[in-house]
């Protein structure tokens, strides 16, 4: 299974110093005390080496829903039950979720990907039937044995790239649906990151104190039932899920296309976790845009050494937080290619 | 000087119970976790309150730019020179600040509301001219003496109602524009709140080390002659800018009219202390959209006791960071608006 993980990466310039100081330079020349924008400003520095422009644009940006099951559902882990995967996927493609809301807020084409849904769909527009062989209802129980045989999470990696492969535009904004999958996360956190589950593992959508604990002691066994997968691909198909096998997939294809990637909340910072762990130079194509409520997120942000751009306590997922934060991309765009500079406005520059 | 700071505020919901309930009741019947969207569902909740409704709705966005320009920048403490105020109205008028690229975006009516700059302008559809008698011009020194009279502070609050009396819409987002206006906020900062100036002024739009020590030394030469303006309005008037008591006047005003206001960074915040120290209830109108970079901000929106929305290191003022936020408002009132329930999209509820 080496074929489908070593996608090339666009090439970016974010070596290329020349351009670098040519897009600082037009940024401290705009009317504004130097890096009076602060994070924005660094944003529109990403977006423009991302692209190898000094006028970056975002075109039809793609909001993509990774949705599965996951077998330790079937511990307790959640607070909701297993069927609100499907239901939810309903939900997105009648228009009613929260993600569907902000991407008709901000014009983002929203795609529901069925990587391992616990259920048969009628076909619609806005669904790809990204099913795994052997995996169509979703993954295994964790918390005795691999989530994913090898082959099936290599298939759904080879699905999100193909899925990247036929959407258009420059952008990719992660969301994603499954119930119990912030324990699929936390696990992946835990092994790649050599974390307590103390750490890693948080409430999820609103699990209690008891709940909490169970999910601890059931993630325990799952760890231990996976000791040997430690290598990212194969901490990947132990102990993921699919929706984060197919995303990874779909991150790769989108580096490796030269798009810009907003990551969501916790799962999808797992998904992003697992490709750079890969290629961590994929890392400089993805903008963070919240740290979630959940407990484990924040310190992940800080191991992959990254800064989010909101902190408003969200926990839904869905690519809710992406959304929230896309104007902020615009904006750092809209800066670049419209703010005038001292010279063209006639303003005074600073004495210091 | 009492007639004009009496208005009455629109009679906003924030006691009425019932209303509370219910519209807590729909956020935690939409599709997703109770609490999951966070601090945005705090904010529909306020925006629903504020406007007696179970459904909010933004209508015709105002972003008012108060501009003027302040004696004490002859003092040496602003990194640009005073020149810049007029300038900068320049460009905002002709939609090269980032003020102006923002507004576009986002869809904000833009005003620029000339309340004392040192300059006389051409008349232009965006301009309105609020200049005070005998303070055309600008403030007096403060460092010497108080900044403005008590009936240039009276007739700046009238041109502040005057404005809002007269523009559309039920939302008043904050900016202003003025050279050495951190002086002036940080000098209300210091009165109101007893802070120490090493902790309410900080390096504005850029000042180095040297340059702060000055502005701190001339800042405490200005809290000693003025020392027995301790009232606000007394200290708005001294130690304020005409940009901030015109701001006062409109807060007052888009209070009293039911608006929502959106307070920008450190001066529009100064403008919204001196209006809750009369009339304490006008803050639950106010949306803090960001911490700004300023030293004291932070320490300022906590002594009000608000959460700021965004935390991006700005330090740009205009209304940037209110801009900035604009989109979260907007989402708060459409998931009120356009998410299903549990109910209507047939998705179980959680078990705890």
């Amino acid at each position: 299974m080496t074929e489908p993980f070593e996608p090339t990466l666009a090439p970016a310039a974010f070596g290329d110093t020349a351009l670098r100081r040519r897009v600082q330079a037009a940024l401290d020349g705009k009317t504004k005390p130097q890096g009076a924008l602060g994070r924005l400003e660094a944003l529109a520095l990403q977006l423009a080496l991302a692209q190898r422009s000094e006028r970056p644009r975002l075109q039809q940006p793609q909001l993509v829903v990774f949705a599965a099951d996951h077998g330790i559902a079937a511990q307790g882990v959640s607070a909701y039950p297993a069927e609100v995967t499907r239901q939810m996927v309903l939900n997105f493609l009648a228009g009613g979720a929260a993600v569907s809301v902000l991407a008709r807020q901000h014009g983002l084409a929203l795609t529901v990907a069925d990587c391992g849904v616990a259920a048969e769909f009628e076909p619609h527009p806005m669904l790809a039937r990204l099913k795994v062989p052997g995996a169509e209802h979703g993954t295994a129980d964790v918390s005795v044995g691999p989530a994913m045989s090898e082959t099936q999470c290599h298939g759904a990696i080879a699905h999100g790239r193909q899925l990247m492969a036929r959407l258009p535009g420059n952008a990719l904004l992660l969301g994603e649906m499954g119930i119990a999958n912030t324990s699929a996360a936390a696990l992946l956190m835990a092994r790649l990151t050599d974390g307590p589950l103390a750490v890693c593992a948080g409430r999820g959508t609103g699990l209690d104190d008891a709940g909490l604990a169970r999910k601890r002691s059931v993630l325990q066994r799952a760890l231990l039932a996976n000791a040997g997968a430690t290598a990212p691909l194969q901490a990947l198909a132990a102990l993921g899920g699919l929706e984060i096998a197919t995303m990874v997939g779909a991150v790769q294809q989108a580096a490796a296309q030269g798009r810009v990637i907003v990551v969501d909340g916790f799962i999808s910072t797992a998904a992003v976790a697992v490709a750079a762990a890969l290629q961590p130079a994929l890392l400089q194509r993805c903008v963070f845009s919240h740290c979630s409520q959940e407990a484990g997120h924040r310190r992940w942000l800080q191991h992959l050494g990254v800064q989010p751009l909101l902190d408003l306590d969200l926990r839904l997922g869905e690519g809710s937080g992406a959304a929230l934060a896309w104007p902020l991309l615009e904006s750092a765009c809209r800066v670049l290619a419209e703010m005038a500079s001292f010279e063209s406005a006639g303003v005074s520059r600073s004495s210091t």
